[in-house]
């Protein structure tokens, strides 16, 4: 089945906030054998609602909006809908109770706005938000369903995994399959993959489909079928996924859709080593990358952020010799911090940078972008200097991402 | 002027990527007095394309695609478009200059595939992509223009800002100015703020709009106005925002629209103190905040991350006894992470975060979401326990969040 998402809200149009919610869902409906053909951005205006609404309709038979719920007076979504669907505005005393619910439960007094929320249009069947006090709305025309969804992706996210997803599989019923293969592959740009694979590739059968997915220092190659019989698609699958494996070896490091810090995080999980990390430019940003996997408390003991020289030299032995001599961004200083931070913290890996982030500090020597990024695993150290492109957050993010990366390849040859 | 924008890529309809082009766009286009009426995202559909190009130029003069431009197979924007406008593919020889140019400075090496991108529709005008190999492509049909651009953010971004914003000036002339005043306001939700306001709002001109976003722990105001003559709309917004300020007073922590670690950052410059972290459940979240703002190193001076209790104990100075007493989740613990780390990093500013981000972890006395807090400037110092709904990544946000507007407060009353 194919599905439209109308992303509702002014702010998205100014760039104020970026949309997740359409990504969630599709992430989310696609193992159902659902497809999200469209997803369309407007602004919090009547007439383009009920537009977007006819337009969505002529092409999907679900459509789900998200967003325009909120009890401010710059929300109209409630009213588009009531004068789409028809009927009348009604106050639904179980949207109240469950209002004054989670009000009460986020510590805060009821007021005339939230209060509000438990106006609702006669024709649509409410289903309680039990993360928030947007009630959800489920509108039916012919065979055609409308969703409209809250627009903060806490609960929309929530909200469709608990509530909706179950009642819209209840109410349309998937024939279709799709399944996705992801590989996760470092050492060759887009185009270099994609002339190693171009034999694979003209004997894929027409069902599946490959596609390439380039990230900074990686490509994700994501093969997606779509067959009625599902035992015959995932095999399929599997025979294209051991090809590739045939292919490409070692440099594909994940044959799931992980993140490389969940993938350095089993690496070190079943190893039975600890990691620690001594950042400069990254300012703690491989840290949190590392700390975001569930369960990384296995593995992960701490870092120093040492942003300033004399936590260099204080906490992690850099000698200040070294500093004056070579500078902080150099070959022996992120070397003895990734030395210090493994000895201080009694890890066995650890992954160090230093580095000038931008957009000041550059020089002809060592400009901007400039990073020494060095990763230890036991008594193997490699260092390495890089020079990432772009702005100070892009900067930072290469270099999180290669540290990780040069120490998942030390852990693959241990 | 208004603008359509058409995102193309599979990748963001399974919601493997997420679209931060549009809000880009928009957010650079809205200073000259544009305004972004609608972002659709299809996928890589020969037919979708060109029925979305039919749909915004029905609707606007100005069309802006982003992606589909890459070298691999999947991407076939380029065909849809020369078949919409017309014409042939041409090889181009400056586009191949360009690419040699790229992939050199990129220390690749030329294949098949990117110098695949040298073809380009006969009916459009090559912008030469400074930054990247897939040329950007310039149609116009009429009065109406559509500008294709390339899906990395980083070259849509450049492009945009130094190439064709330039040349969409020249092209069309705005004569409608949008201005924007953001205020970060704390200490209220959005319906109690909403409520407070209620006879501003009712005060304010038809020609200016005010609008609710809120962000956990603070909500941002955001009055957007579109008048001919600038100098009377910039006089209307400054009357409305000096209004805001007397209601709101010191609960406006921000007349910018900037993210609480540059909020933050300002404060400690101008007062001329530092800042350091401990920090165990945000795992060196609120470094990385911090050390996203360029010019951070003034006042940043570093970070222990001490996610085992070994870590609390030898650097931070946290007893073993009250670590076993009172656990690792608790009141004197965080309070002696952010005394440790002010000491050992000497700094007069500190914040300290512990808890249970989950999903593992949690207890009957201390559930998911439990994080104590703590900050300190000079010998001032808080500590309060949260709780904090949602999902891992969410704890962590929240936590990162709450800890820097605790040291907000205590700077503004120092």
């Amino acid at each position: 089945m194919d599905i439209s998402i109308i992303v509702i809200g002014d702010e998205l149009l100014i760039g104020q906030v970026t949309d997740t919610n359409s990504g969630w869902i599709a992430r989310h409906v696609n193992p159902l054998g659902w497809n999200v053909k469209s997803v369309k951005v407007i602004g919090d205006n009547e007439a383009e609602i009920i537009k977007a609404i006819e337009d969505s309709f002529a092409q999907t038979d679900l459509v789900i909006t998200t967003g325009g719920l909120g009890p401010t007076k710059d929300d109209i979504t409630k009213e588009a809908m009531r004068k789409y669907f028809g009927g009348e505005m009604v106050y639904d005393k179980e949207v109240e109770k469950n209002v004054l619910r989670v009000v009460e439960l986020r510590h805060l007094k009821i007021n005339d706005l939230t209060a509000a929320q438990a106006y609702v249009p006669s024709s649509c069947k409410v289903i309680q938000n039990k993360v928030g006090t947007a009630p959800i709305m489920w509108f039916e025309r012919g065979s055609k369903v409308l969703v409209a969804m809250p627009g903060v992706p806490f609960e929309t996210e929530q909200m469709m995994e608990n509530e909706v997803i179950p009642r819209l599989l209840n109410h349309f019923c998937a024939n279709e399959h799709i399944e996705h293969r992801t590989f996760i592959v470092i050492d060759h740009s887009e185009s270099a993959l994609a002339i190693k694979l171009e034999q694979f590739e003209n004997n894929i059968p027409p069902h599946i489909h490959l596609a390439y997915l380039p990230r900074p220092g990686l490509v994700r190659l994501r093969l997606t079928g779509r067959l009625t019989d599902k035992t015959q698609l995932c095999n399929d699958l599997d025979v294209l996924s051991k090809q590739l494996h045939d292919i490409l070896g070692s440099s594909i490091i994940s044959y799931e859709d992980k993140c490389v810090a969940a993938i350095l995080g089993d690496l070190l999980r079943s190893k039975q080593m600890t990691v620690a990390t001594a950042e400069s430019c990254t300012g703690g940003n491989i840290a949190h990358e590392i700390t975001e996997v569930a369960g990384s408390s296995d593995y992960f003991v701490g870092s120093i952020v040492s942003y300033s020289n004399s936590v260099k030299q204080n906490l992690l032995g850099v000698p200040s010799e070294i500093l004056e001599k070579e500078g902080a961004v150099s070959q022996p200083v992120v070397i003895q911090m990734c030395h210090g931070v493994a000895k201080l913290l009694g890890t066995a890996c650890s992954i160090s940078t230093s580095g000038i982030a931008g957009p000041g500090g550059g020089s002809l020597e060592k400009p901007v972008g400039t990073v020494w990024i060095c990763a230890k695993c036991n008594d193997k150290i490699v260092s390495e200097r890089y020079h990432f492109p772009g702005t100070r957050d892009r900067v930072i993010d290469r270099a999180t991402m290669t540290g990780m990366l040069m120490l998942i390849k030390l852990l693959k040859n241990e």
